[in-house]
Protein backbone atom coordinates (compact mmCIF):
# COMPACT_ATOMS: atom_id res chain seq x y z
CA UNK A 1 0.00 0.00 0.00
CA UNK A 2 0.72 3.38 -0.45
CA UNK A 3 0.02 7.06 0.79
CA UNK A 4 1.00 8.37 -2.23
CA UNK A 5 -1.81 10.82 -3.88
CA UNK A 6 -3.60 9.09 -6.88
CA UNK A 7 -3.87 11.08 -10.02
CA UNK A 8 -1.90 10.97 -13.15
CA UNK A 9 0.61 13.78 -12.21
CA UNK A 10 1.81 12.51 -9.07
CA UNK A 11 2.19 9.14 -10.75
CA UNK A 12 4.50 10.69 -13.47
CA UNK A 13 6.59 12.48 -10.79
CA UNK A 14 6.63 8.80 -8.79
CA UNK A 15 8.07 7.31 -12.85
CA UNK A 16 10.03 9.59 -13.71
CA UNK A 17 12.10 9.54 -9.69
CA UNK A 18 11.95 6.27 -10.14
CA UNK A 19 14.08 5.90 -13.70
CA UNK A 20 16.29 8.82 -12.81
CA UNK A 21 17.43 7.08 -9.08
CA UNK A 22 18.37 3.80 -11.41
CA UNK A 23 20.11 5.73 -13.95
CA UNK A 24 17.64 4.80 -16.82
CA UNK A 25 17.18 8.17 -18.44
CA UNK A 26 20.19 7.48 -20.82
CA UNK A 27 17.82 4.35 -22.13
CA UNK A 28 14.48 6.76 -22.32
CA UNK A 29 15.02 8.68 -25.73
CA UNK A 30 11.35 9.60 -27.32
CA UNK A 31 12.01 6.86 -30.08
CA UNK A 32 12.96 4.07 -27.16
CA UNK A 33 10.08 4.89 -24.90
CA UNK A 34 7.72 4.55 -27.95
CA UNK A 35 8.46 1.44 -29.02
CA UNK A 36 8.06 0.23 -25.06
CA UNK A 37 4.89 1.85 -24.76
CA UNK A 38 3.82 0.11 -28.82
CA UNK A 39 5.49 -3.27 -27.18
CA UNK A 40 3.48 -3.45 -23.93
CA UNK A 41 0.26 -2.44 -26.31
CA UNK A 42 0.93 -5.93 -27.67
CA UNK A 43 1.50 -7.82 -24.61
CA UNK A 44 -2.31 -6.85 -23.36
CA UNK A 45 -3.41 -7.70 -27.42
CA UNK A 46 -1.85 -11.12 -26.32
CA UNK A 47 -4.07 -11.63 -23.90
CA UNK A 48 -6.94 -11.27 -26.29
CA UNK A 49 -5.82 -12.75 -29.21
CA UNK A 50 -7.16 -16.27 -29.42
CA UNK A 51 -10.58 -14.99 -27.68
CA UNK A 52 -14.29 -14.86 -29.64
CA UNK A 53 -15.85 -11.51 -29.11
CA UNK A 54 -17.59 -12.97 -26.18
CA UNK A 55 -15.05 -14.65 -24.40
CA UNK A 56 -12.78 -11.60 -24.28
CA UNK A 57 -16.02 -9.60 -22.66
CA UNK A 58 -15.98 -12.11 -19.68
CA UNK A 59 -11.60 -11.69 -19.24
CA UNK A 60 -11.40 -10.15 -15.63
CA UNK A 61 -14.25 -13.21 -14.78
CA UNK A 62 -10.52 -15.08 -14.90
CA UNK A 63 -8.13 -14.22 -11.50
CA UNK A 64 -5.07 -14.96 -13.57
CA UNK A 65 -5.82 -12.86 -16.42
CA UNK A 66 -7.50 -10.14 -14.44
CA UNK A 67 -4.41 -9.72 -12.99
CA UNK A 68 -2.26 -9.81 -16.20
CA UNK A 69 -4.64 -7.36 -17.58
CA UNK A 70 -3.81 -5.00 -14.81
CA UNK A 71 -0.26 -5.16 -15.12
CA UNK A 72 -0.35 -4.87 -18.77
CA UNK A 73 -2.43 -1.78 -18.63
CA UNK A 74 0.00 0.09 -16.19
CA UNK A 75 2.50 -0.57 -18.20
CA UNK A 76 0.86 0.57 -21.34
CA UNK A 77 -0.24 3.57 -19.16
CA UNK A 78 3.46 3.88 -17.26
CA UNK A 79 5.49 4.08 -20.72
CA UNK A 80 2.56 6.67 -22.02
CA UNK A 81 3.55 8.66 -18.93
CA UNK A 82 7.21 9.06 -19.07
CA UNK A 83 6.77 9.29 -23.07
CA UNK A 84 4.74 12.96 -22.16
CA UNK A 85 7.15 14.00 -19.43
CA UNK A 86 10.54 13.08 -21.55
CA UNK A 87 8.31 15.21 -24.70
CA UNK A 88 6.58 17.86 -22.60
CA UNK A 89 3.01 16.95 -23.93
CA UNK A 90 0.34 16.73 -21.38
CA UNK A 91 -1.69 13.91 -21.86
CA UNK A 92 -5.15 14.95 -20.96
CA UNK A 93 -4.85 18.49 -22.49
CA UNK A 94 -3.92 16.06 -25.46
CA UNK A 95 -6.81 13.97 -25.08
CA UNK A 96 -9.05 16.93 -24.33
CA UNK A 97 -8.09 18.76 -27.18
CA UNK A 98 -8.90 15.38 -29.89
CA UNK A 99 -12.02 14.84 -27.79
CA UNK A 100 -13.67 18.56 -28.97
CA UNK A 101 -12.18 17.80 -32.13
CA UNK A 102 -13.96 14.72 -33.05
CA UNK A 103 -17.22 16.15 -31.75
CA UNK A 104 -16.75 18.42 -34.26
CA UNK A 105 -15.66 15.23 -36.97
CA UNK A 106 -18.27 13.09 -36.14
CA UNK A 107 -21.88 14.00 -36.06
CA UNK A 108 -24.45 12.45 -34.33
CA UNK A 109 -26.05 10.37 -36.59
CA UNK A 110 -30.08 9.74 -36.10
CA UNK A 111 -29.14 6.01 -36.82
CA UNK A 112 -26.87 3.40 -35.61
CA UNK A 113 -24.34 2.84 -38.18
CA UNK A 114 -23.60 -0.10 -40.67
CA UNK A 115 -19.69 0.08 -39.34
CA UNK A 116 -17.41 1.86 -37.23
CA UNK A 117 -15.26 4.59 -38.99
CA UNK A 118 -11.50 3.64 -39.45
CA UNK B 1 -12.24 24.95 -26.04
CA UNK B 2 -14.30 23.19 -23.30
CA UNK B 3 -14.97 24.48 -19.71
CA UNK B 4 -15.12 20.39 -19.00
CA UNK B 5 -13.01 19.35 -15.98
CA UNK B 6 -9.59 17.87 -17.03
CA UNK B 7 -9.14 15.40 -15.14
CA UNK B 8 -9.39 11.62 -16.00
CA UNK B 9 -12.03 9.98 -14.80
CA UNK B 10 -14.02 13.03 -16.92
CA UNK B 11 -12.60 12.42 -19.75
CA UNK B 12 -13.45 8.59 -19.62
CA UNK B 13 -16.73 9.99 -18.88
CA UNK B 14 -17.05 11.79 -22.22
CA UNK B 15 -15.95 9.19 -23.81
CA UNK B 16 -18.15 6.82 -22.91
CA UNK B 17 -20.98 9.15 -23.83
CA UNK B 18 -19.65 10.24 -27.24
CA UNK B 19 -19.38 6.40 -28.54
CA UNK B 20 -23.37 5.99 -26.88
CA UNK B 21 -24.66 8.19 -28.75
CA UNK B 22 -22.75 7.07 -32.36
CA UNK B 23 -24.27 3.69 -31.59
CA UNK B 24 -20.34 2.58 -31.28
CA UNK B 25 -20.76 0.22 -28.66
CA UNK B 26 -21.41 -3.16 -30.28
CA UNK B 27 -18.02 -2.41 -32.19
CA UNK B 28 -16.40 -1.29 -28.33
CA UNK B 29 -15.64 -4.86 -27.38
CA UNK B 30 -12.30 -5.57 -25.03
CA UNK B 31 -11.09 -7.45 -28.01
CA UNK B 32 -11.46 -4.41 -30.24
CA UNK B 33 -10.53 -2.02 -27.88
CA UNK B 34 -7.64 -3.34 -26.91
CA UNK B 35 -6.83 -3.82 -31.02
CA UNK B 36 -7.42 -0.37 -31.48
CA UNK B 37 -4.84 0.69 -28.80
CA UNK B 38 -1.87 -1.14 -30.39
CA UNK B 39 -2.55 0.07 -33.75
CA UNK B 40 -2.76 3.76 -32.31
CA UNK B 41 0.46 2.86 -30.43
CA UNK B 42 1.86 1.86 -33.90
CA UNK B 43 1.39 5.09 -35.28
CA UNK B 44 2.90 7.01 -32.16
CA UNK B 45 5.95 4.56 -32.75
CA UNK B 46 5.44 5.18 -37.22
CA UNK B 47 6.48 8.87 -36.31
CA UNK B 48 9.80 7.91 -34.99
CA UNK B 49 10.95 5.26 -36.96
CA UNK B 50 13.47 6.52 -39.11
CA UNK B 51 14.74 9.07 -36.55
CA UNK B 52 18.04 8.91 -34.88
CA UNK B 53 17.68 8.86 -30.75
CA UNK B 54 18.89 12.47 -31.54
CA UNK B 55 16.49 13.39 -33.79
CA UNK B 56 13.70 11.43 -31.97
CA UNK B 57 14.85 13.97 -28.87
CA UNK B 58 14.29 17.12 -30.81
CA UNK B 59 10.62 15.88 -32.21
CA UNK B 60 8.60 18.49 -30.73
CA UNK B 61 10.70 21.20 -32.50
CA UNK B 62 8.60 20.73 -36.04
CA UNK B 63 5.11 21.77 -35.35
CA UNK B 64 3.76 19.32 -37.94
CA UNK B 65 5.85 16.34 -36.04
CA UNK B 66 4.61 17.66 -32.90
CA UNK B 67 0.65 18.18 -33.56
CA UNK B 68 1.28 14.68 -34.88
CA UNK B 69 2.84 13.37 -31.64
CA UNK B 70 -0.26 15.00 -29.44
CA UNK B 71 -3.06 13.95 -31.61
CA UNK B 72 -1.46 9.92 -31.47
CA UNK B 73 -0.74 9.97 -27.66
CA UNK B 74 -4.66 11.30 -27.28
CA UNK B 75 -5.38 8.46 -29.66
CA UNK B 76 -3.83 5.98 -27.56
CA UNK B 77 -4.57 7.60 -24.22
CA UNK B 78 -8.68 7.49 -25.52
CA UNK B 79 -8.37 3.72 -25.88
CA UNK B 80 -6.70 2.64 -22.78
CA UNK B 81 -9.96 4.55 -21.06
CA UNK B 82 -12.23 2.89 -22.64
CA UNK B 83 -10.56 -0.56 -22.19
CA UNK B 84 -10.53 0.09 -18.45
CA UNK B 85 -14.06 1.54 -19.08
CA UNK B 86 -15.38 -1.54 -20.53
CA UNK B 87 -13.08 -3.78 -18.16
CA UNK B 88 -13.76 -1.93 -14.82
CA UNK B 89 -9.83 -1.43 -14.78
CA UNK B 90 -9.11 1.15 -12.84
CA UNK B 91 -6.04 2.14 -14.55
CA UNK B 92 -4.36 4.65 -11.86
CA UNK B 93 -4.79 2.15 -8.94
CA UNK B 94 -3.41 -0.59 -11.39
CA UNK B 95 0.15 1.67 -12.39
CA UNK B 96 -0.18 2.90 -8.19
CA UNK B 97 0.16 -1.19 -7.58
CA UNK B 98 2.57 -1.81 -10.07
CA UNK B 99 4.81 1.01 -9.28
CA UNK B 100 4.54 -0.51 -5.61
CA UNK B 101 5.64 -3.81 -7.02
CA UNK B 102 8.74 -2.42 -9.30
CA UNK B 103 10.13 -0.26 -6.48
CA UNK B 104 10.81 -3.98 -4.27
CA UNK B 105 11.65 -5.92 -7.70
CA UNK B 106 14.19 -3.22 -8.86
CA UNK B 107 16.23 -2.33 -5.49
CA UNK B 108 18.33 1.26 -6.05
CA UNK B 109 22.02 0.09 -7.73
CA UNK B 110 24.52 1.50 -6.21
CA UNK B 111 26.13 2.18 -9.93
CA UNK B 112 24.64 2.95 -13.60
CA UNK B 113 23.76 -0.44 -15.10
CA UNK B 114 25.05 -1.41 -18.08
CA UNK B 115 21.93 -2.03 -20.16
CA UNK B 116 17.99 -1.39 -19.28
CA UNK B 117 16.30 -4.26 -17.83
CA UNK B 118 13.97 -6.33 -20.31
CA UNK C 1 4.74 -6.89 -64.86
CA UNK C 2 8.20 -8.27 -64.73
CA UNK C 3 10.21 -11.29 -65.56
CA UNK C 4 12.28 -11.45 -61.97
CA UNK C 5 12.16 -14.61 -61.23
CA UNK C 6 9.44 -15.08 -58.27
CA UNK C 7 11.58 -16.52 -55.06
CA UNK C 8 12.35 -15.75 -51.70
CA UNK C 9 16.04 -15.00 -52.31
CA UNK C 10 15.17 -13.08 -55.41
CA UNK C 11 13.02 -10.63 -53.91
CA UNK C 12 15.16 -10.24 -51.06
CA UNK C 13 18.13 -8.92 -53.70
CA UNK C 14 15.73 -6.72 -55.71
CA UNK C 15 14.71 -5.23 -52.15
CA UNK C 16 18.32 -4.61 -51.03
CA UNK C 17 19.24 -3.10 -54.91
CA UNK C 18 16.40 -0.81 -54.24
CA UNK C 19 17.15 0.58 -51.26
CA UNK C 20 20.96 0.66 -51.83
CA UNK C 21 20.38 2.67 -55.05
CA UNK C 22 17.70 5.06 -53.11
CA UNK C 23 20.60 5.53 -50.50
CA UNK C 24 18.32 4.39 -47.52
CA UNK C 25 20.85 1.78 -45.87
CA UNK C 26 21.64 3.78 -43.48
CA UNK C 27 18.33 4.22 -42.31
CA UNK C 28 18.03 0.61 -42.38
CA UNK C 29 19.52 -0.43 -39.19
CA UNK C 30 18.39 -3.75 -37.70
CA UNK C 31 16.66 -1.31 -34.79
CA UNK C 32 14.59 0.80 -37.71
CA UNK C 33 13.60 -2.35 -40.23
CA UNK C 34 11.92 -3.97 -36.83
CA UNK C 35 10.30 -1.28 -35.93
CA UNK C 36 9.11 -0.37 -39.43
CA UNK C 37 8.06 -4.48 -39.70
CA UNK C 38 6.11 -4.20 -36.70
CA UNK C 39 4.31 -0.62 -37.80
CA UNK C 40 3.45 -2.28 -40.59
CA UNK C 41 1.84 -5.52 -39.34
CA UNK C 42 -0.22 -3.07 -37.47
CA UNK C 43 -1.45 -1.38 -40.41
CA UNK C 44 -2.84 -4.97 -41.71
CA UNK C 45 -4.35 -5.29 -38.22
CA UNK C 46 -6.06 -1.91 -38.64
CA UNK C 47 -8.03 -3.20 -41.51
CA UNK C 48 -9.68 -5.93 -39.27
CA UNK C 49 -9.96 -4.27 -36.10
CA UNK C 50 -13.74 -3.66 -35.78
CA UNK C 51 -14.63 -6.87 -37.87
CA UNK C 52 -16.36 -9.62 -36.34
CA UNK C 53 -14.34 -12.93 -37.06
CA UNK C 54 -17.17 -13.44 -39.62
CA UNK C 55 -16.70 -10.34 -41.23
CA UNK C 56 -12.68 -10.75 -40.76
CA UNK C 57 -13.36 -14.18 -43.25
CA UNK C 58 -15.05 -12.31 -45.91
CA UNK C 59 -13.04 -9.43 -46.01
CA UNK C 60 -10.90 -10.39 -49.76
CA UNK C 61 -14.86 -10.20 -51.40
CA UNK C 62 -14.29 -5.82 -51.30
CA UNK C 63 -12.13 -5.01 -53.87
CA UNK C 64 -10.66 -1.92 -52.08
CA UNK C 65 -9.97 -4.09 -48.72
CA UNK C 66 -8.40 -6.68 -51.21
CA UNK C 67 -5.88 -4.80 -52.50
CA UNK C 68 -5.04 -3.27 -49.06
CA UNK C 69 -4.54 -6.37 -47.62
CA UNK C 70 -2.49 -7.23 -50.24
CA UNK C 71 -0.62 -4.28 -50.09
CA UNK C 72 0.13 -4.27 -46.13
CA UNK C 73 1.27 -7.83 -46.69
CA UNK C 74 3.99 -6.77 -49.03
CA UNK C 75 4.91 -4.23 -46.84
CA UNK C 76 5.39 -6.89 -43.25
CA UNK C 77 7.19 -9.35 -46.21
CA UNK C 78 9.23 -6.90 -47.29
CA UNK C 79 10.57 -5.24 -43.92
CA UNK C 80 11.03 -9.18 -42.89
CA UNK C 81 13.22 -9.75 -45.46
CA UNK C 82 14.97 -6.67 -45.53
CA UNK C 83 15.96 -7.30 -41.65
CA UNK C 84 16.90 -10.94 -42.44
CA UNK C 85 19.22 -9.38 -45.66
CA UNK C 86 21.09 -7.39 -42.34
CA UNK C 87 21.04 -9.47 -39.53
CA UNK C 88 22.24 -12.66 -41.79
CA UNK C 89 19.45 -14.56 -41.16
CA UNK C 90 17.92 -17.71 -43.53
CA UNK C 91 14.03 -16.68 -42.89
CA UNK C 92 13.18 -20.52 -44.07
CA UNK C 93 16.05 -21.87 -42.15
CA UNK C 94 14.66 -20.04 -38.90
CA UNK C 95 11.16 -21.09 -39.74
CA UNK C 96 11.55 -24.71 -40.68
CA UNK C 97 13.57 -24.96 -37.39
CA UNK C 98 10.25 -23.64 -35.41
CA UNK C 99 8.19 -26.01 -37.42
CA UNK C 100 10.43 -29.07 -36.28
CA UNK C 101 10.64 -27.88 -32.52
CA UNK C 102 6.77 -27.54 -32.58
CA UNK C 103 5.88 -30.59 -33.66
CA UNK C 104 8.00 -32.00 -30.35
CA UNK C 105 6.05 -28.87 -28.22
CA UNK C 106 2.57 -29.56 -29.29
CA UNK C 107 1.62 -33.43 -29.62
CA UNK C 108 -1.04 -34.65 -31.24
CA UNK C 109 -4.07 -34.40 -29.21
CA UNK C 110 -6.64 -37.26 -29.65
CA UNK C 111 -9.39 -34.60 -29.34
CA UNK C 112 -10.07 -30.65 -29.84
CA UNK C 113 -8.52 -28.83 -27.48
CA UNK C 114 -10.64 -25.97 -25.45
CA UNK C 115 -8.51 -23.29 -26.54
CA UNK C 116 -5.52 -22.06 -28.35
CA UNK C 117 -2.16 -22.02 -26.53
CA UNK C 118 -0.44 -19.05 -25.96
CA UNK D 1 16.61 -32.59 -39.32
CA UNK D 2 14.18 -32.89 -41.61
CA UNK D 3 14.20 -33.87 -45.56
CA UNK D 4 11.05 -31.53 -46.38
CA UNK D 5 11.66 -29.16 -48.98
CA UNK D 6 12.85 -25.63 -48.16
CA UNK D 7 10.15 -23.28 -49.85
CA UNK D 8 7.93 -21.23 -48.94
CA UNK D 9 4.88 -23.41 -50.28
CA UNK D 10 6.05 -26.67 -48.94
CA UNK D 11 6.13 -24.43 -45.82
CA UNK D 12 2.81 -23.28 -45.86
CA UNK D 13 1.62 -26.75 -46.38
CA UNK D 14 3.58 -27.81 -43.54
CA UNK D 15 1.75 -25.09 -41.47
CA UNK D 16 -1.75 -25.68 -42.45
CA UNK D 17 -1.35 -29.82 -41.63
CA UNK D 18 0.07 -28.48 -38.23
CA UNK D 19 -2.43 -26.55 -37.39
CA UNK D 20 -5.03 -29.09 -38.97
CA UNK D 21 -4.10 -31.78 -37.17
CA UNK D 22 -4.08 -30.14 -33.38
CA UNK D 23 -7.54 -28.89 -34.40
CA UNK D 24 -6.64 -25.43 -34.24
CA UNK D 25 -8.80 -24.06 -37.13
CA UNK D 26 -11.50 -22.47 -35.84
CA UNK D 27 -8.98 -20.40 -33.74
CA UNK D 28 -7.32 -19.07 -37.03
CA UNK D 29 -9.81 -16.82 -38.39
CA UNK D 30 -7.96 -14.14 -40.46
CA UNK D 31 -8.67 -11.62 -37.58
CA UNK D 32 -6.68 -13.70 -35.29
CA UNK D 33 -3.99 -14.81 -36.92
CA UNK D 34 -3.47 -10.97 -38.30
CA UNK D 35 -3.36 -10.15 -34.39
CA UNK D 36 -0.93 -13.07 -33.77
CA UNK D 37 1.21 -11.80 -36.27
CA UNK D 38 1.33 -8.30 -34.98
CA UNK D 39 1.93 -9.73 -31.43
CA UNK D 40 5.23 -11.62 -32.94
CA UNK D 41 6.35 -8.52 -34.40
CA UNK D 42 6.67 -6.96 -31.41
CA UNK D 43 8.12 -9.69 -29.77
CA UNK D 44 10.41 -9.62 -31.87
CA UNK D 45 10.85 -5.62 -31.54
CA UNK D 46 11.48 -6.02 -27.99
CA UNK D 47 14.40 -7.38 -28.31
CA UNK D 48 15.88 -4.38 -29.49
CA UNK D 49 14.06 -1.67 -27.71
CA UNK D 50 16.28 -0.50 -25.53
CA UNK D 51 19.71 -1.13 -27.51
CA UNK D 52 21.47 1.62 -29.63
CA UNK D 53 21.48 1.47 -33.41
CA UNK D 54 25.17 0.40 -33.31
CA UNK D 55 24.33 -2.06 -30.84
CA UNK D 56 21.17 -3.56 -32.50
CA UNK D 57 23.93 -3.82 -35.55
CA UNK D 58 25.67 -6.40 -33.18
CA UNK D 59 22.63 -8.12 -32.32
CA UNK D 60 23.40 -11.57 -33.84
CA UNK D 61 26.98 -11.83 -31.91
CA UNK D 62 25.11 -12.70 -28.58
CA UNK D 63 24.02 -16.35 -28.82
CA UNK D 64 21.15 -16.12 -26.86
CA UNK D 65 19.79 -13.01 -28.38
CA UNK D 66 20.58 -14.38 -32.00
CA UNK D 67 18.63 -17.73 -30.97
CA UNK D 68 15.34 -15.52 -29.79
CA UNK D 69 15.87 -13.35 -33.11
CA UNK D 70 15.90 -16.79 -35.45
CA UNK D 71 12.72 -17.71 -33.10
CA UNK D 72 10.84 -14.49 -33.42
CA UNK D 73 11.36 -14.08 -37.47
CA UNK D 74 9.99 -17.99 -37.49
CA UNK D 75 6.80 -16.42 -35.68
CA UNK D 76 5.97 -13.79 -37.85
CA UNK D 77 6.65 -15.57 -41.33
CA UNK D 78 4.86 -18.58 -39.86
CA UNK D 79 1.20 -16.40 -39.16
CA UNK D 80 2.28 -14.13 -42.74
CA UNK D 81 2.22 -17.59 -44.04
CA UNK D 82 -0.72 -18.69 -42.11
CA UNK D 83 -2.80 -15.88 -43.21
CA UNK D 84 -1.91 -15.58 -46.53
CA UNK D 85 -3.20 -19.29 -46.44
CA UNK D 86 -7.01 -18.41 -44.92
CA UNK D 87 -6.70 -15.36 -47.49
CA UNK D 88 -6.30 -16.70 -50.51
CA UNK D 89 -3.41 -14.23 -51.02
CA UNK D 90 -0.04 -14.96 -52.95
CA UNK D 91 2.76 -13.52 -50.79
CA UNK D 92 5.34 -13.67 -52.92
CA UNK D 93 3.07 -11.91 -56.05
CA UNK D 94 2.09 -9.14 -53.35
CA UNK D 95 5.15 -8.62 -52.42
CA UNK D 96 6.36 -8.44 -56.61
CA UNK D 97 3.67 -6.21 -57.29
CA UNK D 98 4.34 -3.63 -54.67
CA UNK D 99 8.21 -3.30 -55.36
CA UNK D 100 7.32 -2.70 -58.99
CA UNK D 101 4.42 0.15 -57.60
CA UNK D 102 7.39 1.45 -55.22
CA UNK D 103 10.22 1.51 -58.43
CA UNK D 104 7.87 4.19 -60.19
CA UNK D 105 6.83 5.96 -56.95
CA UNK D 106 10.71 6.51 -55.64
CA UNK D 107 12.69 7.30 -58.94
CA UNK D 108 16.30 6.97 -58.09
CA UNK D 109 17.27 10.01 -56.76
CA UNK D 110 20.83 12.25 -58.14
CA UNK D 111 21.69 12.30 -54.10
CA UNK D 112 21.27 10.88 -50.79
CA UNK D 113 18.03 12.06 -49.42
CA UNK D 114 17.93 13.78 -45.86
CA UNK D 115 15.41 11.40 -44.92
CA UNK D 116 14.07 8.32 -45.25
CA UNK D 117 10.52 8.31 -46.40
CA UNK D 118 7.49 7.35 -44.29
Amino acid sequence: MTDHPRDLAALQRRLAEFAAVRHWQPYHTPKNLVTALSVEASELLEIFQWLTPEESARVMADPDRAHRVRDEVADVLAYLLQLCEVLGVDPLAALEAKVDRNERRFPVPPNPPDSHPE
